[in-house]
């Protein structure tokens, strides 16, 4: 069943067949070795460490045509996007990325050469975030339909949970919001400039390390912006059951980015409290002097008033921008 | 965006949003809770227990139309034999289920009975393997796609992989080889009797406890046959480096199977050699006395003969059948 690869890179799946494919796989993942995974790929299940007794699991699943487009990001960016993604929502537990594995569905027809490009932005991700590729799962299907699982370890600590803000803490960020929003945008009305907003949507930086940072420094809530800064603190403040208001001053447009959503007249405000493929993480601590190095304060934790419901607030005010998306709503 | 779900389990997803799904799901697969899982679903990840330091992990992906047919099985069912798999995946490594991740992808006017069914399914096996479901991802796609990703811990013992079978050993079975797929022949000629391999295609019944229990008796290899018993002990024969023999007793055709098999014009020793989804577990012993109550000796461990390769063979010959199937191929 399984034969060697094809040596151009352009020939299809077909030719390659299942075991091979998963042959071609772990041989271009085998450079994640980290000492992380203690049974790699190639047998019924991996078998990965886990120091702290327990582990921090997240899995995404990711659909051509609605989460990314071909036409657009390069295979390579692709797999970069997607692990990012799932390896930030374990950082955001406060939890050190250990691992990754991948189930994989593609057409019979897809080029070798997109197969690798993909493959390879996965193993550079995981590299940068010091996880491993542990191992995976392909099959065939009409459209490419990717899920990534991300393990990650505590090292002693609680993990960080969306539920514990309290009234009189600050809020603070790691990372950048509304960077990648502007980059989707600027792609689908089909223009060129803003390379560093499209690089953003192309290959997002979640500050990995600045999760268990946080762990360590006493966050008391977390988790990453990937609906939305407003919708994802949203989350925070209903888990939490307090108010969160964010100090709108925080947030200034930047120049080039006002100068590009008046060109596509858009609100870039929208970008910045609504996009959320930056994988920035947003947290709660006890006060100012527990908030670490790579972390900014953008708002404060209030109490419910009294009638009143779990709300994110901008300087006080209930906004208008209705942050994130609904999978099933369009 | 959550809205209330609809009483009536017959609105579509649009309706309900994203949020509103992943709360009904939730809500619907509580009952698995065991006490492996220390924070369920509901924030960025979950945190399952790894008493043991180490997690064993397998990911399957399931494709509509390729794995399943949503006229051939009732969502229930899918359920069902989406988890089996990845459950008996961990088994056969010798580890104790602990826990499941789910991805799900499937179009916006699937009806929320159908969802509802699919999750009982997942819950009932994850409850049959002692596993709970500790969180999970949805999305939207024109066809249903489904990824698993199941965890196990081995309690202490070395994992048990399929590279350390030895000349001299025996191999032996835990459970059915066969059923499935007859059952799946059935009714992929839209035939009705031999309700007995219908139910083992549409809920295969993996023994679970085997797994452990081979682990603790010494197995020295293991695998699930998942893509064909010859191709599974083809897997095992590869990677120890031995020939496999098969005694062709062990597997004599049931005179019911041989019925059905006549009237579908079929040879039932491919369902036995070929068939892969009842998920048995096969796996090599140092002899005879390592066999544990629950398994069958069916073959002998050999060294590769001088200039041959490792391989499997029945009754000392190399079988015609060709078991498995290729994703690519088709």
């Amino acid at each position: 069943m399984a034969q060697q690869p094809s040596s151009d890179g352009t020939a299809g799946l077909r030719e390659l067949g299942e075991f091979g494919l998963i042959d071609r796989i772990t041989a271009s993942v085998a450079r994640t070795e980290n000492g992380t995974v203690a049974l790699g790929p190639g047998d019924d299940s991996a078998v990965v460490l886990a120091p702290d007794g327990r582990v921090v699991i997240s899995t995404d699943v990711y659909v051509e045509g609605r989460h990314f487009r071909r036409d657009w990001s390069s295979a390579e960016d692709i797999g970069h996007r997607v692990a990012a993604a799932a390896l930030a929502d374990v950082s955001a537990m406060g939890a050190k990325p250990t691992a990754l594995v991948v189930g994989l569905a593609c057409p019979a027809d897809t080029e070798l050469s997109w197969l690798d490009g993909l493959t390879k932005g996965l193993a550079d991700e995981a590299i940068t975030a010091e996880a491993q590729i542990a191992g995976g799962d392909v099959s065939r299907a009409d459209v490419v339909f990717i899920s990534v699982t991300a393990l990650g370890d505590l090292a002693g600590l609680p993990a960080v949970t969306r539920s514990g803000a309290a009234p009189g803490g600050v809020v603070a960020i790691a990372g950048t919001v509304g960077n990648a929003a502007a980059g989707l945008a600027i792609l689908s009305r089909g223009f060129r400039s803003g390379k560093a907003y499209i690089d953003a949507h192309r290959r997002p930086q979640p500050p990995y390390a600045e999760g268990p940072r946080a762990a360590e420094a006493g966050a008391l809530a977390m988790c990453d912006v990937s609906d939305g800064l407003l919708q994802d603190l949203g989350h925070i403040a209903a888990a939490s059951g307090v108010l969160i208001d964010i100090d709108g001053s925080a947030f200034e447009i930047e120049p080039r980015m006002a100068e590009i959503a008046s060109a596509l007249g858009q609100d870039p405000r929208a970008w910045v409290y609504g996009g959320g493929d930056d994988h920035a993480l947003v947290a709660a601590y006890p006060d100012r002097s527990h908030v670490p190095e790579g972390w900014r304060v953008i708002g404060s934790v209030w109490p419910v008033p009294d009638g009143g419901e779990p709300a994110v607030t901008i300087d006080g005010e209930h906004p208008e921008i209705s942050g994130g998306w609904g999978h099933f709503a369009g």
